[in-house]
């Protein structure tokens, strides 16, 4: 059971098998097609990165990551003199990408790195950038199963139904997702579990890429619209809720998208328990509450449509925040690669901070 | 002011000028299109019941009982020896397009009873079919307008920031709606009102239809998907909401489009009133509670969608109920034509009940 799960997850994001180029699913194609790009230049990565092909802040960090040595790779073997300066704009052009992603700036800072702490000569740089792009990845996929792990301790033996929001999951990461690794970890143990996917207006992230990803590692997955989540909740429909997070303040408050902070509201009155799921990486504590956290509008053309599928009339206005904050009082727990964390919560943030890495 | 706000308020079903045929607007092609029809024959209104060009319980049976008055005219032109026989075709073949349609069966009941207690003679006949099916919209009209004078007393003088839900409004019935009656009022005397305008997944009716009357009547107003009612509450973005219910029992229960019951539970989170507005023909005193209303679930393709547009995996399950139920407890008082119905609702829905209705 494991290995049949654990094996139809799909990774975003790794080396083709002859290590000469990336293989990037393209995710903009999903649901409909399962195309896998072969990536080979550092535009081409850049590309995928600024068009969506990849998303998810993990994720993209991993395209940043294998992109920059693939464009140290090319460089040596063009036999370019000056690799260092080839490298920086490699980086910046990576960097440009999508500006506000903190996990790809922090990605193209360990590869660069790796390659300045490297021993002169290119053959010594392309391994050092190749393994530092593999540890970025490695580190994520044991961050993931880590939570998977931590999770199980929130997932009922028997009977669990579980609603999530947005795509938490695999596509987002390097490994099992976040909010989705504790239902991709029961299932392997043969924990049966149910998962509600809310549909996740406007991008429809949870109809088209988390109901995917669970389906085809097996998972009995159910989409509903946002509009759904009260109704199947006094239905008794779900046990547990997990989302994923885009920060967490000091305090506990959660960022997430849009959306999350209604479901919080919901899962409380019915008495159901709220999880969140999110790396250590993602707790910010320069943050001290949410009302810190900035939340980024986008373009209301996301809600408006387009051309033939324009469904608000031109001169109508749209208000279109991508987050909400969920106030620390709604979450239960926080599912992290630390372990389960529990109020109160700047106490917990802390001491989950101050303690090591497991990954060193 | 007045006049200029009521007069941009769309009709969706109305007399030609001539009289001799139908104009009803094909709200299918809304916002993109504003297409009026020009409906002749029986058949032609069937097909727009049917195709959903005329939606909303009032509307389908205000354009039921023209097209059954249509139907005697043109059999009459025709000078068709056996008028009752053809009549009793029609009302069945128009009853058949909808079949749950409540406001349908009793609008056509209504047509087919003025026929028979006309004076023989073709002339009576169709003057008789055509002034009851005028009244039956003229009534509507009455309503509606009642909903709007009784609702002005739930809006602040200053600042009206009101979030609706779906499409309560005039393209659902013969007059200025139900939940937008109190905005369209409260504009026609210069109360400054601001809309939030849910998008209603899946239908999106919110988007589509309550946005375009809204802003055509200069009514400012603002699209938001579902998920962000929470958001807008939790930022102060408006101080009340009012939907419109397809059915309230005895005890205050409300059904209405699926989505309702979350905004209410959102709405009593931040301290937000929440109104129905229903004329008294919604509150059904054969359901003691909510509990006693059937959900209707419809067809999952709304949620998945079609061809091009399809959005979820073949694969996965989608749970797609039309309506939910907002428990009495939550709603801050009933908008009716006969007044502000406020708690206890098993006692203020009986004394409704009860008292004659404004129209006789």
């Amino acid at each position: 059971m494991t290995g049949s799960v654990l094996s139809r997850i799909p990774l975003p994001v790794s080396w083709t098998e002859d290590g000469s180029a990336i293989r990037l699913l393209d995710q903009t194609l999903l649901p409909g097609e399962e195309r896998y790009l072969r990536l080979e230049t550092v535009e081409a990565v850049a590309e995928a990165i600024r068009s969506l092909r990849v998303r998810g802040a993990p994720a993209i960090g991993i395209a940043a990551a294998f992109g920059l040595a693939i464009g140290v790779m090319r460089r040596v073997e063009a036999g370019e003199p000056d690799l260092p300066d080839g490298m920086e704009k490699d980086r910046k052009h990576l960097l440009s990408t999508r500006p506000t992603a903190v996990n790809l700036a922090w990605a193209l800072e360990r590869v660069a790195g790796a390659f300045f702490r490297a021993e002169e000569g290119p053959q010594a740089r392309v391994a050092a950038v190749t393994e530092e792009a593999n540890r970025v990845a490695e580190e994520d996929r044991e961050l993931c199963r880590l939570m998977g792990e931590h999770g199980l301790d929130v997932i009922p033996e028997e009977g669990a139904s579980i609603l999530t929001h947005c795509n938490a999951g695999a596509l987002a990461t390097g490994g099992m997702g976040t909010a989705l690794a504790p239902i991709y970890a029961a299932t392997a143990r043969g924990i049966p579990v149910k998962v509600f996917a809310d549909e996740t207006r406007p991008l429809l992230q949870g109809a088209r890429l988390t109901s995917w990803e669970l389906s085809r590692a097996g998972v009995e997955v159910t989409v509903i619209t946002d509009s759904m989540a009260g109704a199947l909740m006094k239905a008794g429909g779900v046990n547990l809720v997990i989302t994923g997070t885009d920060r967490v303040a000091a305090n506990g408050d959660v960022a997430n998208k849009i959306g999350t902070y209604g479901v919080a509201v919901l899962a409380r009155e019915h008495g159901i328990p709220f999880y969140v799921a999110s790396p250590r990486s993602t707790f910010d504590p320069r943050a001290k509450s949410g009302a810190e956290i900035p939340i980024e509008e986008r373009d209301g053309g996301e809600i408006r449509g387009e051309g033939e599928r324009r469904i608000v009339p031109p001169e109508v206005q749209v208000w279109n925040p991508a987050f909400d904050v969920t106030p620390a009082h709604l979450v239960t727990a926080f599912i992290t690669d630390g372990g389960i964390l529990r109020p109160p919560y700047d106490v917990a943030i802390a001491r989950l901070l101050e303690s090591d890495a497991p990954s060193g």
